[in-house]
C-alpha cells in the first residue's frame, strides 16, 4: 500500500515543541518567530522536512501560518480548516485565528511588543507577504529580522527528517513531446522579447517541464527540487543537489546546460549583476528578491515564464493523457464494479475502499504513485470537503448513504483526478435531486463553447447555476489545472469564483468537479477532467469557439439521477458519456465488468 | 420633437479647424496638444461646448482621443467605432490609430520630435492615463506641459457654444426616498472610518444624488454639472454657477450646505492643507490632484464614495422605478402595436419610427426627456450596434426584415432603457433561430439566483452561452447600471466579459441585453431592465440568495420565437413574462392596443 491511515501529528506537538523553538530563539536574540505553510519551493505537498507549520503546532492542512512570541502564540488557518485546526492543535499553546481577516500582519501589529525582534526565513515568505509583515512589525514598534537557520529548524534539530534525495530522471520525448532545447530557446526568445536578459526559476514543476526531468522530492508528485537560470540565449544552469543525480542526467541535459549544486546558487546569482532578469514573486521567495537586489540585477517582476507554456498541453501530452485515463478509467470502474456488487451486500469501511482502488491502479503495472491521498467519505465523513480518511476518522459506508472517493493516479504518460459519488443502498429522493444537481452543473461545464479570451472565473456559474436555482452551492472551486506527470494542482488557468484574468487556452488540462455536501448527512461530488480544444467554427456559426473535450472515462451511478430534472439536451448528453464509457472502458475490463458495465450505462 | 437628425459635424472639421488649433498652438509656444474625448467633468454625454474632439476632427462617437502636432495629426478610436470615425473624419487631416492598441502614449513616443513641447489641458485627463503620457513624452525626449486655457478652446474662441446654464433644482423625497443630510452623515461616517477627513466630489451624477437635485446641464441626462467637499462631519461646500441656482435652492440644500461658486473652489481645495481627502482617480481629473497636492492635503485614492451608495435603489427609488416602467411600457406597447399593425401594411422609416414612439412617450405627459437618442435600426442598419438614425442614414423597414427599437426616457421618478426587435413581414428561419438563442440568454440571466459576493461579470457567460453553442456572439456589455432620473449608464457593477470586482448588491438596477448582428443583414437585441433582490432562502433550500425582478414591461414579439428550441422552463418564463405584460400594461392602453396585447401576448 501507498497510502497510509495513521496520523503524522497530534495535539502534543505543539506543547512538545513550541517550548523548543522559544529556547532557540532565545539563543538568537528573538522575541518572536514567523513561519508560514510554505517551504522555500512554494510546494503544496511539502517534504516532511518542510512541513515546519506541522511540527510545531499539529496543524497538517494545506494552508497556514504560525506566530511563536514569547509568552504567548497563535496560528492562522482559511474557513476551509476550522474544524480540523480545532481536532490537530492545542489551544492552550496556539490561539486560533482566520488567515484571511487580518491573518499574520494584523496579530504582530496587535501582539508584537514594542521594541522586540521577531525573527522570519527570508527563505519561506513571498516579497508581498514580507512587506506586509514589515509594515505590520514597524507599525508595533518592531522589528523584523530575518534568520537563518531559523529557530524552528534548529529546535526540530536531529528530529529532523533528512531532505530529499530521489533522483533524477530523464522524462523522454515519448511523453514530453518537446525537447528542452526546444522550450529553453523558445521561451528565451520570449525573455528577449521583453528585453530580459535572464529568468530564476524555482517552482519544482518548472524545472521538471523545462528540463523534461522528473524527480521523487515531493510526496503524490514527481517533482524534483533544483533551481535554474535560464538565459536568453536558451542556454541555463541548473542547481541540483549532486545526491540526487543520476549518471544518465548530464548527457541528457546536454551541452547548453550546466549543473551545478545548489551551493553555487548565491554565487550564479550575484553574476547577475547589471542584468535584467525575470522572477516571478509568486513561486520565488523574498530570498531570491534580495540576493538579485544585493547583486544589482535589474528584477523583472513577471510570472514564471514556465507557467503558461507549461499548462498548455501539447499533441504529444494529450494523447498520453489520454492513455492514462483509459487505464485509470478501467482500474476505476473495477473498483465501482466492486462497489456496486460486493460493496452493496457488505458495504466497506472508507480504508477497505481505499486499499481496494489502489489494489486495481497498482494492478495496472504501470502506477507511479497516487496523484494525492483518495478521500473516501463514506455518509457524513463525505460532507468534510478536505477529509482523508485515518483509523481514527474511518467510518463504514451505510445503506442509504453516499460514498464520495475522489482519487487520482501518476502515470508516466499523465496524472488523473477523477471523483465519483455512488449510492449505497437506495438513495433518499433528497440525495437524488441533489445529486441531479451537481450533474446538471457538471454537464453545463463539459458542453459550453466559448471564444477565445474567456477565463475560467466567466465559466464558473453555469456550473453553479442550478445549485443556486434552489439555495444551495459549495465552498471551493470548480475547477484547477493538472499536470502533465506532474502536480494534480497547477496553475495559471482556474475555474472559479474568484476574479481570474487568465485566459483558457487549447490544451489545458481542467477539472470540472461541482459538489454539494449536507453537514453531518452526506458528500456529493462529479469530477471529471477536460481538457481546451481548439478554436473551430461550429457549423452554421461564425465565430471560433473553443470548448473541452472530456478525459476521464468511468460510469456515473444513474441511481442517483432523477432523469424527470434534465432538460432533453442534458439527458442526451448523460447517455452520450455513458455510452462512451462503455465503448472505451468496457474493452479494457474483465468480463463480469464489462457485463455490469452494460447495465450501467444504458440510457436513462 | 426632442430628437433631431441632423449630424453636428462633417468631415470639413478637421481641415477647418486643425489649422486654427496649431495656430495657437504656435501662439502658446507648442508644438502640439493633446485632447481626450472627456471633458472637465468626466462626463459620458457631453455638453456641446465641451465636444473638443468633435469640434477638431468632426468624430462624435463617445470614446477617443486626438493628438495634433504642427506636421500630423492623429485621431484614436476604439473597435467600436472604426467604421463610424472613417465616414465622420478627414483622413488628409488625422491619421486614424486604435485608442486601445498603444494608444495616445506609443504614439506621442514614436511621434513627438525631441525637445517638443507638448501641451495638455491638466482638467482634461485623468491622473493615471496622464502619467502614461508624461512616461511616453520622456522617451520621446518630449516635455509635457499644462495649459490653461488650451489652445483648442482658444482656437473655437467665440464660434463655441456658451457653457450650459440650466436651472438646478430641488429632487424631493417622494423620488429620492432619503434626505441630503442622511446621505450626507451616512458617507460621512464612512469618511471617518477610513479615516478620511473629507472627500472631493466632482462626478455630475454624485453631485445630484448627494444634495438631492437635478440640473439639466448635459444633453439626456438631469445632470447638474458642480463640485463639492464633503466633510467627515456630514456638512459639505457645494459649488455651483450661480447662474443655475433657482431661488429656492438655498433652503433646499440647508444649513449644512455652504453654497459657493466655481470660483471659490481653489481656495477651498488648498484650505484642506493637513487633511485626509478620498478623490477618486476614475471620475476626478488630474487637475484636482496636482491642486490637493500643492495644498500639502494628504490624498487618498478611492472610489467615489457615492457611488455604490447611489447604485443601490432604495425602496422609493424602485417604487418610483416600476412606476416609470408602466408608464413606460404603455407608451413603447402603443408603439408596438403601431408597428404591428399600420407598421406591416406601410413599413415605417426610421425617422418616422423614432418619431411616432416619441409621440407616445410625449403624450404620458411626464416625459422629462429622452434618456438617449432613440436607436431604431432597420434592416442591416440594426447591425451597427452605436447606430443612430440621419437623415442621411435614414432607411425604410423592409418586408421580410427585423426592426431593432432601443430608446428610454427620463421620469422624475425613474430613467427606462428597452430594446425590442420586430419582424417585418415574415421573418427567415435564420432570424428566428438567432432570436430564439439571444431570447434564451436573456432569459438565463432574468432568473438566475446568486448568492451575496456574485460579480456581474461572474454572470455575463449565462447570457451568452446559448449563441457561443453555435459558433455566435455579441460584441457589446451584456448589462449596465441604471441611474434613478439619472443617468442611463452608470457604475460601478456591470455584466460584462470584462473581469469585474463589484459584487451585485441589492437594489442596483442593471439591463440585461444579449444581442445578435449579421453584418449587412439585420440586428437583434433584447433589452430589459432588472433589479437586484434581496437576499432570501429558497424554499428547501439552504443558502440565502439573491437574484433578479424584472422592470421593463413590453411584448416580446412572438412571432420570432423558435418554440421548439426552447426547454419547458425557458417556454414557461416566457409565457409568464408575457402574462405579466399583459395583465400589468394591458389596463393602461387604449382599447385597440389592449386586444393587440392580448393576442401578441398569447402563450407560444
Amino acid at each position: 500500500m501507498r497510502q497510509t491511515f495513521d496520523e503524522s501529528t497530534d495535539p502534543s506537538f505543539g506543547p512538545r515543541h513550541v517550548p523548543l523553538i522559544r529556547k532557540a530563539m532565545a539563543e538568537q536574540g528573538l522575541d518572536g518567530f514567523v513561519t508560514p505553510h510554505e517551504d522555500e519551493h512554494q510546494n503544496e505537498y511539502l517534504p516532511a522536512a518542510n512541513d515546519r507549520l506541522a511540527w510545531a503546532t499539529g496543524f497538517t492542512g494545506s494552508a497556514g501560518a504560525a506566530v511563536i512570541l514569547k509568552d504567548k502564540a497563535a496560528i492562522f488557518v482559511d474557513g476551509r480548516y476550522t474544524l480540523q485546526v480545532r481536532d490537530q492543535v492545542d489551544q492552550g499553546v496556539f490561539e486560533i485565528r482566520d488567515l484571511v481577516e487580518g491573518g499574520v500582519p494584523a496579530y504582530l501589529e496587535a501582539a508584537a511588543p514594542k521594541g522586540s525582534v521577531i525573527g522570519y526565513d527570508p527563505r519561506l515568505h513571498s516579497p508581498d507577504a514580507l512587506e506586509k509583515l514589515k509594515a505590520a512589525a514597524a507599525k508595533a514598534g518592531a522589528q523584523l529580522k530575518p534568520v537563518t537557520p531559523n529557530p524552528l529548524d534548529a529546535a526540530w534539530g536531529e528530529a529532523r527528517p533528512p531532505q530529499p534525495a530521489a533522483p533524477i530522471s530523464p522524462h523522454p520525448l515519448e511523453y514530453s513531446g518537446e525537447e528542452s532545447a526546444s522550450k529553453r530557446h523558445r521561451l528565451g526568445e520570449g525573455l528577449q522579447a521583453r528585453g530580459a536578459d535572464a529568468a530564476v526559476v524555482t517552482a519544482p514543476a518548472s524545472i521538471a517541464w523545462l528540463f523534461n526531468v522528473r524527480g521523487g522530492d515531493v510526496i503524490r508528485s514527481p517533482l524534483p527540487i533544483g533551481q535554474a537560470i535560464l538565459n536568453s540565449d536558451g542556454s541555463a544552469r541548473l542547481f541540483l543537489d549532486p545526491a540526487k543525480v543520476t549518471p544518465e542526467l548530464p548527457a541528457w541535459l546536454g551541452n547548453e546546460v550546466r549543473l551545478e549544486t545548489p551551493a553555487d546558487l548565491p554565487q550564479a546569482l550575484s553574476e547577475l549583476k547589471g542584468k535584467a532578469v525575470v522572477v516571478d514573486p509568486a513561486v520565488s521567495s523574498a530570498w531570491y528578491f534580495e540576493a538579485l537586489a544585493e547583486a544589482g540585477a535589474r528584477v523583472q517582476r513577471a510570472e514564471d515564464p514556465c507557467l503558461l507554456p507549461r499548462a498548455c498541453k501539447n499533441a504529444v501530452e494529450l494523447a498520453g493523457a489520454k492513455r492514462a485515463h483509459l487505464r485509470d478509467g478501467a482500474a476505476l470502474t473495477r473498483f465501482l464494479h466492486w462497489v456496486a456488487t460486493e460493496g452493496q451486500s457488505n458495504p466497506p469501511d472508507e480504508i477497505e475502499a481505499v486499499s481496494k482502488l489502489e489494489s486495481f491502479r497498482e494492478a495496472t503495472g504501470a502506477l507511479k504513485d497516487l496523484s494525492f491521498d483518495t478521500i473516501a467519505g463514506a455518509a457524513s465523513n463525505g460532507a468534510i470537503v478536505h477529509y482523508r480518511p485515518t483509523s481514527r476518522l474511518n467510518k463504514r459506508a451505510q445503506k442509504g448513504s453516499l460514498l464520495l472517493i475522489d482519487s487520482g493516479a501518476q502515470y508516466l504518460d499523465g496524472t488523473t483526478d477523477v471523483t465519483r459519488t455512488v449510492a449505497i443502498g437506495e438513495p433518499t429522493p433528497e440525495m437524488r435531486e441533489r445529486f441531479t444537481l451537481v450533474l446538471q452543473g457538471h454537464l453545463a461545464l463539459a458542453r459550453v463553447k466559448f471564444p477565445a479570451g474567456t477565463t475560467g472565473s466567466a465559466l464558473d456559474a453555469l456550473a453553479r447555476a442550478p445549485l443556486w436555482s434552489r439555495g444551495l452551492d459549495y465552498d471551493h472551486g470548480t475547477g484547477h489545472g493538472v499536470g502533465s506527470y506532474l502536480g494534480v494542482h497547477e496553475g495559471p488557468h482556474r475555474i472559479a469564483k474568484q476574479p481570474n484574468t487568465v485566459a483558457l487556452r487549447a490544451g489545458m488540462i481542467v477539472s470540472n468537479e461541482p459538489g454539494y455536501y449536507k453537514e453531518g448527512g452526506y458528500g456529493i461530488r462529479i469530477e471529471n477532467l477536460q481538457f481546451v480544444t481548439e478554436p473551430q467554427v461550429p457549423d452554421g456559426g461564425e465565430r471560433p469557439m473553443m470548448g473541452f473535450e472530456t478525459l476521464t472515462l468511468a460510469p456515473l451511478d444513474r441511481r442517483l439521477v432523477a432523469a424527470e430534472m434534465l432538460t432533453a439536451e442534458e439527458r442526451a448528453q448523460f447517455d452520450a458519456y455513458q455510452a462512451r464509457v462503455l465503448r472505451e472502458i468496457g474493452p479494457q475490463t474483465p468480463a463480469d465488468v464489462a457485463a455490469w458495465l452494460q447495465d450501467a450505462c444504458a440510457p436513462l
